[in-house]
C-alpha cells in the first residue's frame, strides 16, 4: 500500500477511470485516521459526485466505511432493519420495529436526527419523556435480545467515516451521489450485523430523490451493494408527494403512530407499515411468504401485541410509557389555528417538501444542525390527494406556541397559494398509489 | 452579493452549469479572505477542472484574482512581458528581456520557482551571487523606469489569490485545467499593468500541455481573456520535445543565455529568442512590424547593447556581474562524466520529461518545495534530435558533486534506454520545427 498516493486517486477518479480496492480503503482510512486532510477528501467526494463508481467500487466504499469502525454482531440469522430514504411525515420505524420484534425478529434500528425539509427519527423520540437513545453497544444488544428491538443514535464507534465524510458532503455539494449515498447506508446498517434489509426509497416531491429514475437508481445501487455483502432484502418504491399519514410534527406524529398501533391510524401509514414489516418478519424467517408475515403483523397490531412490544421498548430505554394512554403528556403546542379551504373542487396535489420547510417555520424542524426543536409544534392534514373538500372545509391544523404567531399570515398565503393546490375544475384527481412498486432480493448464500 | 452562498455555486458548477461574475468574485474573495474554507475551495476547483468555464467565467475568475492584490501601473504603454508555460532548459527570459528593454521596452518580469521536470526563472538568478529577486512595488516600478527590465519573483501582494490556490490545486489534481491555468497566468500579468503579452505555449513531451491539441485550446482561452481586458499579443507554439538549447541546469543555462547574448549561442534558442523578442518590441510598439523587430534584436546583440542591458539589470539587483567575463565565478561542479552514444545513427527522439525529471537526481531541481537545488549540477546535450552520432561520440555530459556519484550507474542506463533515442535503420530524422505556430491579437480599443 506504501506506493499509494493521493495525488494519483484523485487524478483517476478526475478522469472518470475506476479505483481499486486498495485505493478506495486507503481514502478511506487516510481521513478517518486524520492523514488525509479535508480539503482532498472534498475533492475526492466531488470526483466521485461527478464521475460516479461502479458497483465494485461502490462495495469497496462501504466495506472501507463499515470497517473504520466497530461492528455489531447480535445473531446469525433473524436480524432485519429497515431503512427509509425520508421524507415529511415519515414515521414508520416507531410502527414498525415493534410489530416486527413481537413477531420474534431483531430490529436494531440506528436512525439520525433531522436536517432540512425531512424529520429526523431521533428528534421525534425527544417528545417521549426520560427516554435514552445514546446506547453503547454491549446495552444495545443486550436490549435486543431481551426486547428484540431497539431505537438508538448513530454512536462514534459506528462507521466513523461516514460520519466524518457526511459532514463534509453536506458542505461540499455532494450529497446527491449514488455511490456515496449507497456506502453512507450500506456502511451503518452492515455494521449493525443484519441478515437483511428492508428499503423504503421515497419518490416524488417531499423525497430526498424526487425523480423516480433516481430513486430507481439507487434502489439498484443499494440491492447490488446489500448482494455483495450477501445480504436478502425488500426494496419498496414509495410516493412521497404528499405527507406520510395525517401529522408532520414531532409529538403529533408519535401520537398517530400510537394510534396506528391501537388499530386505529390512517389508511396510508397503516398500510405502508403492515407491508414494511411483513418484509421484515419475512426477511427474518418468521413467516413463509410475504402474504402470511402480512396476516401475523395485522394480528400483532389487533391482539395489542405490538403497542405492548412499543410501551417495553419505550420503557426499556428508560421512558415514561404513561403518555400512551394520555396524549397530553407529551409536548404540546400553545395554540392551534385552522387553515380553511379558500375554494371547492378536489385537492390536486401538494407542495411537499415546501410542507416540510414550511413546518420549520414554527419550530417544528431545523435550519441548522444546532437550532432546537418545538417538539410540540406541526401541521395535521384533514384532506390528502384525491379528497374532495368544500370551501370552509378545514385542510390544515397549525400547531404552534404564541412566539411564533407573527410566522401565521406567512403561512395562510403559503397553504393557499403553494403547498396545496385545489382544482376545481375537475371531479376526480387520479392517484399515484402509495407503494409505488415492491421487490425482495435473495442472496445465492 | 448577500443572497449568495457556496454550497449552491458549487451545485451549479458541478451540474455545468455557468457561474455569474457575482458568483465567482464571491468564492475567490472568500477564499482569498479565509471565510471560506479550503475544503470547500477544493470542491469548487475539481468541480471546475471537469465542468470547465466557458470564456467569460473564465475572465471574470481572472479578474477576481487579479483584484485580489495590489496592481503595478507602470505606464500608459510600451509595458510588454512574456509568459512561457515551462519546459526543460527553457531559459529564454534571461535573453528577451535584456533585448526588449535595450529597444525601449518596459519588462516588468516576474518568474516563478522550479517544482517537478520543468526549471523555475528564478531558482536560475540563484546562481548569480548576490543578486536579489525579492523585490516590492515601489522598487519595481523605479527599476522598470530607470533600467527597463527587472527579474522578480511573485509578492504576497501580487495576485494573493492566485497564490493561495495554485498550493491548494498542486495537492488536488486540479492543475491541469484549461479555464484554472488561463486565470492563474494571466491575472499576475495582468497585475504586472502590461499593455500586450508575449506568449510561449509548449508543446511536446517536456511540457505541461504536453498534446498539441491541449496546448492550442489553453492558447485559444489566454487570447480570449487577454482580449476581454484589452491586451494585445502574441502566441508561439513551441516545441519541447527535447531541451531547449544543449544546457539543462542553473548555472550552466545562466551561461548559455550570456553566449546567446554575446552571439555566440545554439541556433535554436538563438531563433526562439530573436522571434520571442522581437514580438515584444513590435508590441510595444518600439519597429513598425514584427521583421523589422526582429532586425532590430538581432542588432542590438550584435552591438552588444542587449549584453550590457543584462549586466546592469544583474547589477541594479546588487548582483555581481564578474562572471560574465568568468563563468567560474558561477556555481561549478565537482565532476563531469561523458554519457557516449552505444551505437551509431541518428537521433530520433528524446523523453523530455524524463530528462528534466533525472537532472533532479543529481540535485538539478526539486522533488518538493523544501527542496535546496545544486546549482552546480546538470546536463549539457551535444547531439539533438536529428542530429548524426557514431557509436562512442559524447551525447550528454552530466556536470554532478560527489555526492550524487551513486546515481551514475542509473543515469547511464537511464541515457542508453530511455531518454534518447538513436536510430540506426534509417539515414534522415523528420524534425518538429521548433516555432510550430505563430500569430498575433490587436484589441479593437
Amino acid at each position: 500500500m506504501s506506493d499509494l498516493n493521493v495525488y494519483e486517486i484523485l487524478q483517476k477518479k478526475r478522469d472518470g477511470k475506476s479505483l481499486t480496492k486498495d485505493e478506495i480503503h486507503f481514502m478511506i482510512g487516510g481521513y478517518t485516521t486524520g492523514s488525509i486532510p479535508d480539503y482532498q477528501m472534498s475533492a475526492f467526494l466531488m470526483a466521485t459526485y461527478m464521475s460516479e463508481m461502479n458497483k465494485k467500487e461502490t462495495a469497496y466504499l462501504t466495506e472501507a466505511m463499515l470497517y473504520s469502525g466497530d461492528t455489531l454482531s447480535i445473531a446469525p440469522k433473524g436480524v432485519v432493519d429497515k431503512h427509509s430514504t425520508g421524507g415529511v411525515g415519515d414515521k414508520t420505524s416507531f410502527i414498525i420495529a415493534p410489530i416486527a420484534a413481537a413477531a420474534g425478529v431483531s430490529v436494531p434500528m440506528i436512525s439520525g436526527r433531522s436536517l432540512g425539509h425531512t424529520g429526523g427519527t431521533l428528534d421525534k423520540l425527544d417528545a417521549i419523556k426520560g427516554i435514552s437513545t445514546s446506547i453503547n453497544s454491549e446495552s444495545f444488544i443486550r436490549q435486543i435480545k431481551e426486547v428484540g428491538c431497539v431505537f438508538g443514535g448513530q454512536t462514534k464507534k459506528i462507521a466513523p467515516a461516514d460520519k466524518k465524510i457526511y459532514a463534509l458532503r453536506d458542505v461540499t455539494a455532494t450529497i446527491e451521489s449514488i455511490p456515496l449515498i449507497t456506502a453512507s447506508i450500506m456502511s451503518k446498517k452492515l455494521a449493525e450485523g443484519i441478515n437483511g434489509l428492508v428499503l423504503d426509497i421515497k419518490t416524488g416531491n417531499g423525497a430526498f430523490m424526487s425523480k423516480k429514475s433516481q430513486a430507481l437508481q439507487l434502489a439498484e445501487s443499494l440491492k447490488s451493494t446489500a448482494l455483495n455483502f450477501d445480504k436478502n432484502g425488500y426494496i419498496f418504491l414509495t410516493d412521497m408527494s404528499q405527507p406520510l399519514g395525517n401529522a408532520v410534527g414531532h409529538s403529533i406524529e408519535i401520537i398517530e403512530c400510537v394510534e396506528v398501533l391501537k388499530g386505529r391510524g390512517p389508511k396510508d401509514l397503516v398500510e405502508i407499515s403492515l407491508d414494511l414489516s411483513a418484509a421484515m418478519i419475512h426477511l427474518a424467517g418468521q413467516a413463509k411468504s410475504f402474504k402470511q408475515a402480512r396476516e401475523l403483523a395485522q394480528e400483532l397490531i389487533t391482539s395489542g401485541a405490538a403497542l405492548s412490544k412499543f410501551k417495553e421498548t419505550v420503557e426499556y430505554q428508560g421512558g415514561n410509557s404513561s403518555f400512551l394512554k394520555n396524549y397530553k403528556l407529551l409536548p404540546t403546542a400553545q395554540k392551534k389555528l385552522n387553515i380553511k379551504a379558500s375554494k371547492s373542487g378536489f385537492i390536486a396535489s401538494m407542495n411537499n417538501k415546501k410542507i416540510g420547510l414550511a413546518c420549520i417555520e414554527i419550530g417544528g424542524g431545523r435550519r441548522i444542525k444546532t437550532d432546537k426543536i418545538n417538539l410540540g409544534a406541526g401541521f395535521y392534514f384533514h384532506k390528502k390527494i384525491g379528497d374532495k373538500v368544500a370551501k370552509g372545509d378545514n385542510l390544515v391544523t397549525v400547531h404552534y406556541d404564541s412566539k411564533y404567531k407573527n410566522v401565521l399570515p406567512k403561512l395562510k398565503i403559503l397553504f393557499k397559494d403553494e403547498l396545496i393546490d385545489i382544482e376545481s375544475s375537475v371531479k376526480k384527481i387520479k392517484q399515484q398509489p402509495l407503494i409505488i412498486k415492491k421487490s425482495s432480493f435473495w442472496s445465492k448464500k
